[in-house]
């Protein structure tokens, strides 16, 4: 009845824990730890998955002759970032200012915050960003806010770069057409800021199922800010950039000329969600590898055929409306068991599962989930090679 | 179009972003601060109406004569710890063993881990909280975990206080009835570790709604529980804790004989979810009050009768089935605009909402939303009077 499984026998490395938490904190020796070294639940990444994700995109992009900026509020890790930018891309989209500081504060330039920049303290710091980092783009849709970061940035003697923040069917910004068109004028006639350009974020597309419906919703959605882009410049307002674009639309919005930069997140990872949408050759979006999982350990195991695993609703994102699948046994089912634990049914399970027993589990929604925690665990097989600090984690305003 | 709300004027004291962060880092002279200077979206604690909730909480517990043991996992916050002991609490639970290590660094004693410390570095780190908390107590529900713990604090020379987590209908824990009594004497028989009592967790009454069936079900649960305690003892093991309960049913556990303690979380701050599961005296319950909001700033207004404040899914739990609750407007709809954003209908708004305004709401979940918040700023009225480091965020290993 309490018999020890096979797999908890073979678990880690046997090193005492004060050894393995000071190879974890000095990255000494990484390389000599397995991944059941590591306290569950652990946010890990495989780096040969992530690799070719990033290799892919970047191959894209470039035979497309588009632009990259991927974005951050996906992985919120300096270090992806650098990466990226050393594979090809052009810089790193941030959601949110204070994202941006720390993205800054990690080295990174070819910032575009995604969010527009509301209130005096706000524009204070973006203010700061720009001095720092003078390539900054900060996305715009209020004609009040722009007059406030140009009087801002003349006090501060700097220019700052606006890209007009586009209402392309969803959440944020201003109708394409005209008005946008007069607040490109508006900011052409501004001393202390510039036009760099457009964003277009379509979300509702990004996750639309079928490759052929999210096709022409994405078209739409993304015709009406190339034709506002022309617009602009038919106005005598030079308008270079026009970013958009997500990992559901990547090999969509690049066959429409016009667009210029991509800013994708999720390729880097994928998701359950994302899976789920369907590629261009079949139901089953499978462009990229799934890189990010969460590994767990059973806790208990109140009965023959029910385990409780140590990884509840702070440990993954909740807002869709699957469960994380686990990774590499077939047939178990999970339910959400509060906030610390999910509960596993394991009629159907593929191989024994015991107390101490490590369970890995796929993400339903990558970005939200890597927000939970403070480092993710690179690995490569069962080895653990890295360990990267998500810098910009809680870093929402 | 572009017009001035008139609580955007008189938004914040108009300091310089500099001197507000420094307040905010230093704690100096906060109650100069007004919410309005806080960057959003901000974790908000109502301070009058936590030390009422705590108040009540204690004096029932009081009048009951039931040990009061507050679930740490729903604020993860020290300071929080310090005022319940200091207003009559025993300890502190914690979810996890990590969380326990960052309250015991808070300096807290009377220390639960109510989720069973697996595996040989978990064990390792139990021990070594047990040397400098020699009141901790562990959760166990499996023979194998029991016997390491025991050979562990055999070899640290130190004893280690366990409770039997039952299973009474939920999640983890050991049957009731003789494969409990079996486990308490296999405790007794071990020199290094000493049964404490019993842990009784029924998560699925908690929630359950309205009060009369949530009586039944809790009693049931429960029942179980007292009547297993009474048989450890009559094998003539000492089984002086029995220790359970939540929000849901403070006032309906402390009814039964042989339930000594009580470890309730949300009455600290409620959220909505409970709020609907029905009070003693009508359908909405509201024993406790709200003191926990997520404060948001409006960031784009695309039509007259929609707006998008800057908190999302990486600001509220989302794990309920409802979304949160403006606080203070009437008439406003709020849905998911994605990781970073939330979606307002205004048609039926009590109150203009402009660009630049700040919109408080509800949470629909208070412990997971509390995990995605490094502090909680306090405030009475408008009025910030302390900053809170969330110490145990994201301690979920």
């Amino acid at each position: 009845m309490f018999g020890l499984a096979p797999s908890v026998l073979l678990a880690g490395t046997r090193r005492p824990w004060r050894e393995v938490d000071r190879m974890l904190k000095s990255g000494d020796a990484l390389g000599r730890l397995s991944v059941d070294d590591l306290p569950t639940p652990a946010l890990l990444v495989d780096l040969d998955a992530l690799d070719a994700n990033i290799a892919k995109m970047v191959a894209h992009c470039k035979s497309k002759r588009r632009a990259l900026r991927p974005h951050g509020k996906t992985h919120k890790c300096p270090e992806i970032a650098r990466r990226l930018i050393a594979a090809g891309a052009v810089g790193a989209c941030a959601a949110k200012l204070s994202e941006a500081e720390a993205f800054s504060r990690g080295g990174i330039n070819g910032l575009l915050v995604t969010t527009a920049v509301i209130g005096q303290h706000k524009i204070e710091r973006a203010v700061q960003l720009a001095q720092l980092r003078p390539d900054t783009i900060f996305c715009v849709d209020d004609a009040r806010n722009i007059a406030e970061l140009d009087d801002a940035a003349r006090q501060a003697k700097v220019r700052l770069g606006l890209a007009i923040d586009l209402y392309v069917g969803n959440r944020t910004g201003i109708p394409v057409g005209q008005p946008a068109v007069e607040l490109a004028q508006r900011i052409s006639r501004l001393k202390n800021v510039r036009l760099a350009g457009l964003q277009a974020y379509a979300g509702h597309v990004a996750h639309r199922t079928g490759f052929e419906a999210r096709r022409e919703l994405s078209r739409k959605a993304m015709e009406s800010a190339i034709g506002t882009r022309r617009l602009i410049e038919a106005s005598g307002v030079p308008c270079p950039l026009l970013t958009g674009g997500s990992t559901g639309t990547y090999n969509i919005d690049c066959d429409l000329e016009g667009v210029t930069e991509l800013q994708p997140g999720s390729f880097l990872f994928m998701d359950i969600d994302y899976a789920r949408i369907g590629g261009s050759d079949g139901p089953v979006y499978r462009d990229f590898r799934h890189s990010l999982t969460v590994l767990t350990t059973v806790v208990s195991k109140p009965s023959a055929t029910e385990a409780v695993v140590d990884g509840g609703l702070k440990a993954f994102s909740t807002d869709k409306p699957f469960p994380p699948e686990a990774k590499g046994i077939l047939g178990i089912g999970f339910s959400w068991g509060g906030d610390e634990h999910g509960k596993l049914k394991l009629d159907g399970a593929s191989q024994p599962v015991s107390v101490g027993d490590r369970v890995e589990f796929v993400v339903p929604h990558c970005d939200p989930t890597v927000n939970l925690y403070d480092r993710m665990y690179c690995v490569r097989g069962k080895q653990v090679v890295a360990v990267w600090p998500i810098s910009a984690r809680g870093m929402s305003q």
